[in-house]
């Protein structure tokens, strides 16, 4: 039980990054070393992590020698070239990256819906997308309870879902714009600030975005339901960190409000706002920060006997990255694994 | 063919009030004489038209006489006093207020849509609510080829939605929170500059806000389809003035994207606005100022062969509210409407 691991953050100077190094405080993460690793741009520079300052080194194959557990968060490109490698040194790579979610060796966990997947892996165990995740850890309990037949999505994504620079460059276009000067553009194809614009991600043939796949194909292999039903339309808001989302849910049979409005207020990492009365319902400023997504508004379909409404509003770095990897994390360490890297890397518990 | 006709502006002042004089004088109407009336508050103030200053009076029984066509946008409650007033002294009323909307013997017209409905008027044609009128034009051409048999839709409405004075509200919480002051609220019951919140219109017993019963008994009447299957989330984003729509449409059969794309391209009020390799579609900054409604991303729902996905974004204040006004008055004006006071008031063409 007091057993403790070295803990490598890859990624470490970024929105992700930062919020790991939180978590692993606040949340007393068994560390009995913890590296900072990034690009070599990020290197040199330090850190403070529970009053030590510590130093940023530059991602390299040595680097994952004496690790446990890497907490990836810095991008597909760069865990691609790195992952293996640290799975290679002896280390299981939590990754939040898309690179490895859709192989099917690779567990995609949310802990609340699929625990057990994480001690499938095979040395990466990889974190689903945000806007995912905050729908996942909703809709599961329902689903648990009466199958989702068919799901319609609309989201409402802030600038963090773009990374710490994209936050920023709303924030310069807001000041700009409310100075009556033109807005700037650089991480993102179009302003932000006063504005919103269909989720930028690579479009498909059918033209879907990559945002909205994953919301499609992720949900299916978390929930293990590669038929279920799913579409979504992905779009980006001038909010800073928390995304929300407007769910419509088909069941096979009526599901009374009453009921799903008990299971939501019950279940793990889901947190029922609704006051009727003063028309309170989530909020992305209310959802910052918190570690629970918070789910609300949840109506009877007029439309459909068989469909319930829902609302929620999560944050997108938390629960929609960092939260989600550490619990990850917690869940090995808690079996006391990963063990010796042999049995880490075989994937056997 | 020269007619010209007496109008006033009832609420001259407001936001709304602003877009029908800018409207009047850049679609040439057939004026023979301009009133603006306001409440007492606003009264005694001038307002430039057509290089003229116009003195804003105070709304009164006596102030509809010899006016032929009132456009109203000054409130439910203010055109419940008004409206039956000014019908008495022989004018038409193009109320713009959710006071009329789904009284049976009022007509509830959006031009591109239901024209011939604007000739049974007995003295009062609503125009329907702004999210309406925008999802309206936009699905209506659909409807017309393939019955739609459901319509689930999320909003992302603008701060123009609740006037004038909300616009500023929101740019002010903007400036705030960017100098890290607290957001002030006023209008709006919460902060809406970098948050967002489930519009703050009443709730009935099932959970829908007035917002979003609007969408589905207004978009009824105006399609004269009293059995349509319509569910709605409205929501409002912090964008100044254009609201945007995502719409998922559910067929009878397949429908085509490309037959969609062809119907938009030639439908009246709308304009197809894609760009798949630039990911360009709708945006609420591009939509500000604009008649069309702008129309995009249409995609066939990969969650249901016989569906489809659309977005758009459209001018609240403009298609949303004045202009639709306005082109209500055009109907009638293209046809030496209104006649003689007892003519209008007793609706026979």
């Amino acid at each position: 039980m007091s057993k403790t691991y070295r803990v490598a953050i890859l990624g470490a100077t970024g929105a992700v990054g930062t919020e790991f190094l939180e978590l692993l405080a606040s949340r007393q993460f068994p560390l009995a070393d913890l590296k900072l690793l990034a690009s070599p741009r990020s290197a040199g520079r330090t850190i403070q992590f529970a009053g030590e300052n510590l130093p940023v080194e530059a991602v390299s194959e040595e680097a994952f020698n004496n690790v446990d557990i890497v907490l990836a968060s810095a991008g597909a490109s760069t865990s691609r070239v790195w992952a293996d490698k640290a799975v290679a040194s002896g280390a299981v790579v939590i990754d939040n990256s898309s690179a490895f979610r859709m192989e099917p060796t690779v567990p995609l966990v949310v802990p609340e819906v699929n625990p057990e997947a994480a001690f499938t892996h095979k040395g990466i165990i990889a974190n689903p997308n945000c806007t995912t995740i905050l729908m996942a850890v909703a809709v599961w309990p329902l689903h648990q309870v009466e199958p989702v037949q068919r799901l319609v999505a609309a989201t409402y994504q802030s600038a963090s879902g773009a990374g710490a620079r994209a936050m920023e460059e709303m924030k310069e276009q807001a000041q700009a714009i409310l100075q009556g000067e033109q807005a700037k553009t650089e991480i993102f194809p179009y302003p932000l600030a006063f504005n919103l614009f269909p989720h930028n991600s690579k479009l498909n043939e059918l033209g879907y975005c990559e945002e909205e796949m994953k919301m499609v194909n992720e949900t299916r292999k978390i929930f293990a339901e590669p038929q279920m039903r799913i579409t979504a339309t992905c779009v980006r808001v001038p909010v800073l960190r928390a995304h929300s989302e407007a769910i419509n849910l088909e069941f096979g049979r009526p599901f009374s409000v009453e009921k799903a409005r008990e299971i939501i207020s019950q279940s793990p990492g889901v947190q029922l706002v609704e006051d009727w009365q003063a028309n309170y319902f989530p909020m992305p400023m209310e959802a910052s920060g918190k570690d629970d997504v918070l789910v609300g508004r949840i109506r009877q379909d007029i439309s459909n006997p068989n469909g319930l409404e829902l609302w929620l509003s999560g944050d997108q770095i938390r629960k929609g990255a960092a939260l989600n990897a550490v619990q990850i994390a917690e869940l090995l360490v808690k079996e006391n694994l990963p063990a010796a890297p042999e049995l880490a890397v075989s994937g056997k518990k």
